[in-house]
């Protein structure tokens, strides 16, 4: 049965993994999200795990992407060194079941200077691409738990670099000394105005994140916008980057709509406007891409 | 019984209480660390834990420095605002028991830019000034779970800054996408060395941090060089924020003797001098100072 008769793709994460049966016509018809991340899936239990999947949403071909490709996952499907575009990930494509389930691989950056890997976020960026959601050339803000920015090149990913934007505030709320004054919602405010303009200004993080117990304790700040001023405070230090990096007079920020607004407002007060571009959109339009190219 | 004829000074921490026991002429004849931090002592057992340390040392007064003077502790001794010298840590004593028992207070910096805190680190500070281990002028720092950089000016504690150094390597090595990497012990050598450089260049933690992951998963990083590379990069940042603040041409690093020999050689690696002063020391010359003044 050729991929184009339908297939279900799976964003296979850490910690979650969702899944989307989609029809001839591109159309999702139906989808789930659960918590059967790779972590939580033993080394030999991935095939029951597939099977499930297609217990609840079709016997169809699977395309997997996420960290189920990592040393952790099922198989490990080698990075593919950048730049790299549809036709590289095609190629590198790990098949499990020839013709009816491929992990598609992660994308690496490694030269003198700098090292770095992403795995899932490719799919979503080269489907924003071919569905013609964001230009071939362009610069790219991926937030999440490991935030990245990418230059997108003659439709490729030319070069990225990833900030752990998302894991360190999530770290800082659960463990150690801020974690008690850090459980209130992020509000996209004054409190994270001020702390993305200290970002931005690329003050040292771990200093300033101490500052912020300080100023609880002594009344000069309350304890309510501490975590929307920590938040701030990352998502400014992280725009600095990508405004450092970045290689046009616009970013794109391709991701869930609750973290690229934060970002988009950082991002202004940087003086750069920014396009949001939802994920999972994106996410299904690679995930199309890639079946139809499927030889 | 004046204090002059001997007392018991304890440095009583978030996690650990160490306790001196100190005799007329000011030697320490014995003394104990254990667990009993702060954190493990309910808020209505600290006259029991009190009574425990005089039953291990002596029926003597008891100085107590650190987090038991915060609102966790036993009773808050509020922070004494800088400039402070010992005179003012004195007016602050918070007598538990008059004559008997009293909790040395902390240290705040509160300004429209700034504002920090710290607590028993005090001690230590004015004590190297009072026995001449340090000039009564100079630029400090205190590393620890909490680094604090220290301008001393005319005997007080003028201005500091605290960064998280210690606490955010802790944990990293337990939580998050590093932990796994990070379990060797730290070597002061060409992994730290090339951590602290681009450390001390200001390069973003949060973005650095992650291509350790990279590096190691690509192998450009021996996986055993990961956690020296990363206390490099912490360090590294942490004394670019003290070259900054520094009003000395030498700084002078207070503490255990494992951490200020590697902010020596990160500090050496930005140019500029240091010297090592042994933090417990420090401590007791700080009690002694106090228990001499007390009226």
């Amino acid at each position: 049965m050729p991929w184009t008769d339908g297939f279900i793709a799976v964003d296979w994460g850490t910690t979650n993994r969702r899944a989307y049966r989609i029809d001839r016509d591109g159309a999702c018809l139906s989808s789930f999200v659960d918590g059967r991340g790779v972590l939580s899936v033993g080394t030999d239990e991935f095939a029951a795990a597939a099977g499930d999947i297609r217990a609840r949403l079709g016997d169809l071909p699977l395309l997997l992407a996420g960290m189920v490709g990592s040393t952790r996952g099922w198989v490990e499907a080698p990075y593919v060194p950048c730049p790299a575009g549809l036709d590289d990930l095609i190629r590198g494509l790990c098949w499990i079941e020839p013709g009816a389930i491929a992990i598609v691989p992660g994308l690496s950056i490694k030269d003198e200077d700098h090292a770095d890997v992403m795995r899932g976020e490719e799919v979503q960026l080269l489907g924003a691409i071919e569905s013609a959601m964001i230009p071939k050339r362009c610069f790219v803000g991926h937030p999440g738990t490991h935030n990245k920015w990418v230059r997108i090149s003659d439709r490729r990913v030319a070069d990225f670099r990833t900030v752990m934007t998302g894991e360190m505030f999530a770290t800082l709320r659960r463990h150690g000394i801020l974690a008690d004054m850090l459980a209130d919602p992020v509000v996209p405010g004054d409190a994270f105005d001020e702390g993305a303009r200290r970002g931005l200004q690329g003050k040292l993080l771990t200093a300033e994140l101490f500052s912020v117990r300080a100023r609880v304790l002594l009344g000069s700040m309350n304890r309510a916008s501490a975590s929307s001023f920590v938040s701030g405070l990352l998502i400014g230090a992280d725009v600095g980057v990508g405004l450092e990096m970045a290689s046009q007079a616009e970013m794109i920020l391709v991701g869930d709509p609750d973290l690229t607004r934060l970002y988009k407002r950082a991002a202004a007060l940087g003086g750069m406007p920014a396009r949001e571009i939802d994920g999972e959109a994106a996410f299904l339009a690679g995930a199309a891409a890639l079946a139809k190219a499927i030889p």
